[in-house]
């Protein structure tokens, strides 16, 4: 790629961005699409415009994110919102205060160097020359120049210490202030017991558990809600709604059609047979009445079964105070782990039901599997991104495809995709992936969606930075220079440290493209727009359905921020060997801050709190990051001869002991609530049947009135409450 | 050494022990040594024969001890004692069955072998065919045999895991059965606080303690002790306890003197100067009585100053239920690790006082820095055991002190010299150590005395193991084969492997010196047996001073538990390479077994109860040996340039694993107690100013009414009983 290309693209991403920008400023002012741009607000009983000035300026939003405070993101997205902002800032804090020092430092020692530089040294063969004296290959071998460089190396190093020490001591304090908040929040007086062992003869699961916690918190013991086997009423509750839904659909048609022409109105009809398509043809409304009317009965008495016969070794427990709930999650109770284990209740929103009952061997060989498994995805993928970024360089293109020679030809076309064809293969590759990787952590029997995400969103970072920034720069080295290691094998290593400064160029296009036209298609919703406007006008009848198509979803940090963290594993990397990409890195992390401080505001509805737990996840990723970059600066030091290399070892060890330190000091607790935090005064005496309500399943709960106080009797069958024995 | 020498050292060492249990069986009977052999019964009140049938045979003890059960060891000496059983039937059966199966099975196969032996692979060099016929460097390279010896190598692994994990259930058992005990122990009430951060303007670290866990258990929280800089109150106590020694002492002189020839009797002198030595000549009744008097005001003054100015950031807190104790020794209490840590509270008695204060961080450094030292000590002491065990072979200490030639060449000191010096030099060698170790052991800031220990002996493992195991064995090597690995620097490794069959006849003795010569002065007590007549006849005045001679001392596990893990790791090293030594192995533990059965029953008393929290310590030493003999074994079979050597590979990782499973099970109990066992009904219900005033400093509570109210208050300067606020 020549400079003009590098230029080129640059350029269109920048158009794309401002057209972009310029649509959202336009289109959300129009009441019609509130829905698309306000619907946090909307969700949460507010006007779109409400507590906000309304001015002619489209960039009236820009001030709203930047006068908007931590309290504001906590209040309307909850605190992973504020802690994901805290990662965002932090790597924006560490871009800019490494470029400040980096930037007018470097580049000049860069560029005043002799050019001694090796043609074969940049992947541009000579041809990005304006870039390329910009950067560290433009030193020579031995020259004393390189203890700028090192000093450098050393510099980033510590701005990222000291960062994050103070951003994880920032986090431990959100977290310890959502915890102790005078709120009552029913997880909070919960926690989930799994491995309940075999019952006695006669007794059943819930019994046992009741007599089993009353012994040990005689005082403090509320009830018990025992897992039950939901799958047949769920299914039958699933197939009820859906009725439901299409009995309302049917009325809105009818009513409709129920126009001064035909006053009578048309009354739908319904096909009976497989999915509506085919068979006898009815009356819908008839048809789905009666549907409803045979399935409630028959849930109903599913539901009675679920309680009674199918029972799971698994339970909710209850207790009427924070601190012994607190305290109880992180006891041993049994003198095997591998019985009566207790953990922190989850939100009931967030629980994965099918995973509660999984035995503790049962989940420790899924989850040694669900590892094997991602570590071949990870090695198999390696070698269908490595040939797609070896084959989608255009001289490559026109000699596999050698049809499409006179269209890659002409220049426009040439520059355009000369400029982004490998990284658009790569970006649509990377598309496929994360809903895998998030079955598969929910495959491994992990209680919560919260975690199953993080989990997740561990094994997509992996995948990232092996995948895309080593693989592709081994790719491309390997490729480019296979002659070389074919004669001798031993210069492997040498050939992979000289080529990171080769990829540069291909990692500053990828990351201007993920900012301008990622971050421009997020700000704008153009996608979600376009859907939501197409299913009102043809697909939506009830109010229901078009609710439902515009319902926002959350921030989906189980991709984005992976995807952060490989923009930061790259900028980081390259942070000293070519500084100029610091700028790019701050531009991404600066925009992103930007732009999503407005979409949390404004429009995504969290799906679950897990009060910061993602954080310690952050940090690691962060560190493992850093330790990549410190390694491979070690290597590429080496690589240009530089006798005082060995001063870069103290900076690995440094970083191994400040993960530890901050681990051992942060981390317990975010792995369980201290006792300190959960002793603060309720604003009010928590309604503790309401707290057991709020943890029954739909499917169990539909058709109960609210106050059905018999149902909840059934649901703990032992049910005295608890009191002094 | 030949063969004859190594029957003359079985023989001699026999007959010692003969010697020695005939002396047994003789002293035991007198009544004046009684306080020497049955002092644990004297001291629990009983009668020296209580309970026992008094027979003239001298074979009693045996009978005794065999028909001894587990919980007449709990009672008698505790659960550590038990558990220490419990390790040393363990290797007994590890031993026993695989001898059952190695003997019968590889002597024939190894001597049948045809004798292609090298003369250079044996340590006798030809002299000691007897043995080495029936060792595995009988058998030829490549040779099918070797699979019985593989074969062989997987036996005694699954006997250990077998064994183990019954072990570990075992133990856990008893540590509950101990823990859920209905008797009111002290401890069980009782946590640690330490890193209790700095206080608040006019407060107390008192009142702050207080404020803070009566927010968290306010219907549970009793009191708490705050812990106290004593270093003045003790030397003030301890000068005075030493003078009322000396007034006792001059008063039984005194008495003594009034015999019937002088009804007047002398009235004993003291000195005043430096150690009693020097100085004015005073009437020692009068001195002490007067020192005495001016000490007891003194040490008064001092307790109040300890208790008001002298409060360290440290605390033992009194809860009025078990459960709440057990449950608070294993939460977070503050967001931060290194603030308001707690932990279960150590006995009173086994309380290291001055490490109590001591704070987070400097624990830590504190700890590493012990570890660094350890690392050096193991790998200077390296180099003197290496020059011994290479000087102290016959012909060398010929070579190097030629004064001793005569009296070398007479034949009968010339085999038992032979047999016993290079291994009674390391014996004293290793007589240095210990008390070095449980110095640095206590340096790192652990709280309890029994910690310590556990500390102190896993120093102690890796010491013997890498000094004495590996370094004589290397050591050996190095001495014999220097010149090999001068030539070719590359055989280093194979050099290694070889001469593990070398040294087996060195450790053949080693373990017989050691269980005959060990267990017939174990048994005998000679030792203790002089001392104390000695000390009866010449030093005791007073009867306090007898019981003080006779004091029995507990087990020593701290040097004991070692020292059997090394017999452990030889037998375990050379099973299948030499399987005769298992015929050590099995008499060692075996004998081990009856006497020590007899010691703890009979004379040993327990200094404290960690409840078993020393099993899993065994249990990874023993699981260390077993894998440094299977990497051996791997090694090994490597040298005979077995084609199948692969095949062991496979038994590393199931150890590793089964390792794993069992520390993941087990462990966690012995950190901490399962609620469920702690929840247990009480005989009694505490009585919780007794439970506090248990862990008041000797040097604080002394000179106290017992039933001083206002003392204890005091002490917990905010005393409001702990009931609901």
């Amino acid at each position: 790629m020549d400079f003009s290309s590098f230029l080129t693209s640059l350029g269109t991403s920048f158009v794309v961005f401002l057209i972009l920008m310029f649509l959202f400023a336009w289109l959300s002012r129009r009441p019609g699409n509130h829905v698309i741009y306000y619907p946090n607000r909307i969700l949460r009983g507010l006007d779109a415009y409400e507590g906000i000035r309304l001015t002619r300026n489209p960039f009236t939003w820009i001030k709203e994110a930047v006068s908007s405070t931590e309290a504001d993101v906590i209040r309307d997205s909850g605190v992973d919102a504020a802690v994901y902002f805290v990662f965002l800032s932090t790597a924006l804090a560490i871009l800019v205060l490494s470029g400040v020092i980096l930037l007018p430092v470097l580049l000049p020692v860069a560029y005043t160097a002799e050019n001694k530089i090796d043609a074969n040294e940049t992947t541009s063969k000579g041809a990005f020359n304006e870039l390329d004296k910009l950067s560290m290959a433009h030193i020579a071998e031995k020259s004393h120049r390189l203890w700028a460089f090192l000093a450098a190396t050393y510099w980033v190093s510590f701005v990222t210490y000291y960062l994050l020490w103070r951003a994880y001591r920032h986090v431990s304090n959100v977290r310890a202030e959502a915890l102790m908040s005078p709120e009552v929040k029913n997880e909070q007086f919960a926690v989930l017991v799994r491995d309940i062992p075999a019952v006695n003869e006669g007794q059943t699961i819930n019994e046992q558990v009741d007599s089993y916690f009353k012994a040990i918190y005689p005082d403090t013991y509320y009830k018990s809600m025992v897992i039950t086997d939901n799958k047949v009423a769920n299914k039958i509750y699933k197939e009820l709604e859906g009725y439901r839904k299409k009995l309302a659909r049917a009325e809105a048609v009818y009513a409709q059609s129920k126009g001064t022409a035909n006053p009578e109105g048309m009354r739908p009809t319904a096909k009976t047979g497989f999915m509506g398509l085919m068979g006898k043809k009815v009356d819908a409304i008839e048809y789905y009445g009666e549907k409803i009317r045979e399935l409630v009965p028959k849930l109903e008495a599913e539901q009675k079964i679920a309680l009674k016969d199918k029972q799971q070794p698994a339970a909710v427990i209850f207790f009427n105070n924070r601190v012994t709930a607190a305290a109880a999650a992180q006891c041993l109770h049994d003198t095997m782990v591998d019985k009566w284990t207790v953990m922190d209740a989850p939100e009931a929103r967030q629980l994965l039901w099918t995973n509660l009952a999984k035995n503790f061997y049962a989940r420790l060989i899924r989850q040694y599997l669900v590892y094997f498994i991602v570590f071949l995805t990870i090695f198999f993928y390696m070698i269908p991104i490595g040939l797609i970024s070896a084959l989608t360089t255009l001289d490559n293109l026109k000699k596999l495809l050698p049809f499409l020679k006179p269209l890659l030809d002409q220049s426009t076309i040439r520059t355009v995709l000369g400029a982004y064809l490998p990284q658009i293969a790569l970006l649509v590759f990377l598309a496929l992936l994360p809903s895998f990787l998030l079955f598969l952590s929910k495959a491994e029997g992990i209680p919560s969606l919260s975690h199953a995400e993080r989990a997740a969103s561990g094994k997509y970072f992996y995948f990232s930075v092996l995948n895309v920034f080593i693989g592709v720069t081994v790719g491309h080295t390997l490729f480019d220079s296979l002659k070389t290691i074919e004669k001798d094998p031993n210069t492997v290593f040498d050939v992979l440290a000289a080529s990171l400064p080769g990829s540069a160029t291909f990692f500053l296009t990828f990351v201007a493209l993920k900012f301008f036209v990622g971050y421009g298609l997020e700000l704008s919703r153009l996608v979600p727009l376009i859907i939501f406007h197409l299913k009102k006008k043809y697909l939506c009848k009830t109010e229901d359905e078009v609710r439902e198509a515009w319902a926002p979803g959350d921030l989906k940090y189980g991709t984005r921020f992976p995807n952060d963290m490989l923009i930061l594993t790259i900028v980081l990397c390259y942070s000293v060997i070519a500084p100029i990409i610091l700028l790019f890195g701050v531009l991404y992390f600066g925009l992103g801050w930007l732009l999503l401080r407005n979409q949390v505001l404004k429009v995504y509805v969290p799906s679950y709190e897990s009060y910061g737990r993602m954080w310690p996840h952050m940090y690691n990723r962060i560190m493992a990051a850093l330790i990549l970059y410190q390694a491979t600066m070690l290597g590429y030091f080496g690589v240009k001869q530089f006798v005082y290399t060995v001063f870069l070892a103290p900076l690995l060890i440094l970083s191994l002991l400040f993960v530890y330190i901050c681990t051992m000091k942060y981390y317990r607790f975010f792995e369980s609530t201290a006792l300190d935090v959960s002793c603060r005064e309720l604003k009010e005496t928590p309604n503790m049947e309401g707290v057991l309500r709020s943890y029954i399943a739909r499917s169990l709960s539909a058709e109960k009135a609210a106050d059905d106080a018999h149902f909840v009797e059934d649901l703990a069958h032992v049910s005295r409450p608890g009191s002094a024995v």
